[in-house]
């Protein structure tokens, strides 16, 4: 995958150098390129300019984010456009990017953009409601969740089979050594070495954790046979809890 | 506010070096420490085992996380834990962090961590609803949208008022120089120099993109008075669009 950034501030890129998109890089996978669109503003470098009609703040100008989009080579790129007020990223708008051979990240910062740069984009994305300095780490963020799930990049497969939404459920609690620790001790079937009654009560604490924290999860979930009596379990203690 | 992080890729935090967040550092209006659990970590910088009960990939080991808050002088910390199951990030808890007087980050890396180390934290919070390969992304970006709220921290105290999210509605479209961009040109209103048109006009914009792309963000808006009848006209207008 070719992804193209633009921003002010490459050097706050540093993160994807590291983990797994840093390595993904080293193998070949994936192939980043920063544009430092102040580079391609006329007039002395000047990126940002007052919005027409007063107020406070400064706009990014139209013309550098113009002009350095003109020289990306790019086939079909997905253009992405960080704001707020855009699509909310989530895992299977991830794993919509994952599919794309490029993408092209442009990051706002100040106060805001001209209106017209939203016709070279194809995505206006949001990673939330809520507001940042620059788009920076939104890019950063929405890059890392979608190149992790580009084959081959993660070493084993399944190892993303089990995250919390790639089932639609979240994930069940999990514990390493020690046994006791602090007192703590770990529940006694994952000691069992019994998988059968492992997976049972793995699969028991996902279905519960996700009725009692994020129950609009399980709005559009679609239940398995064995789910489904596992849940009117669930459902049946939640009722007599809730009598008490 | 005094911030501490916990993780295993200190370097991975240079994006707060920049931008308002490294300026509010400058301006000691924020103090940033960053903790890599592995050099308290037994046995070797041992910070990672294999889960209790068999399946995939490495968890974090409690012992390194508890030992490294025991060395961490706060007084009443919010200790937040980065995870896809817990509480949604979003403006009003950003507004809710700002308050604090001291923040700890536990990033969590690997396919997870040991549930212990959830009776060390007072909030589990999630970004969004998509899986990150660690928390440190998600922990910087909860840093910028806190600290931008912080008194003092953007010059002018007046630039996050119209923010997206700040009001309950999503911002109006901006403009800047020149008037006309590649045949593209600038709302006749805005270049009117006729304030109280011009604040009609965001207002009504403001409205109708917020109807238009998240209208869960009116379920629990106050309108003004005003506000209630430039909605009644943007809603018999769309009204209008539909039936033809």
């Amino acid at each position: 995958m070719k992804i193209d950034i633009l921003t002010l501030f490459p050097e706050m890129f540093a993160p994807l150098e590291h983990s797994i998109v840093g390595k993904a890089q080293e193998k070949g996978l994936i192939d980043i390129t920063y544009h430092n669109f102040r580079e391609n503003a006329e007039k002395a470098r000047h990126v940002d300019d007052e919005p027409y009609g007063g107020g406070q703040g400064m706009l990014l100008r139209a013309q550098p984010i113009f002009d350095t989009m003109d020289k990306i080579a790019a086939k079909k790129p997905r253009v992405l456009l960080l704001d707020p007020a855009g699509r909310t990223f989530d895992q299977s708008y991830a794993e919509e990017l994952a599919q794309e051979e490029e993408l092209i990240f442009i990051c706002g910062h100040y106060e805001g953009y001209d209106e017209r740069i939203k016709t070279l984009v194809t995505d206006e994305v949001s990673l939330g409601d809520f507001v940042l300095t620059g788009g920076e780490l939104a890019a950063m963020t929405i890059v890392d969740a979608t190149v992790r799930l580009i084959p081959d990049v993660i070493g084993k497969e399944a190892s993303h089979k089990d995250d919390s939404f790639s089932s639609g459920l979240l994930e069940y609690p999990q514990y390493t050594r020690p046994y006791d620790y602090r007192g703590m001790t770990v529940p006694d079937v994952l000691m069992s070495g019994h998988h059968e009654n492992i997976r049972k009560w793995r699969l028991e604490q996902s279905l519960r954790k996700t009725y009692l924290r994020r129950p609009d999860l399980l709005e559009n979930y679609t239940f398995s046979e064995e789910e489904k009596s596992i849940f009117q379990k669930i459902l049946q203690e939640q009722e007599r809890l809730e009598d008490k």
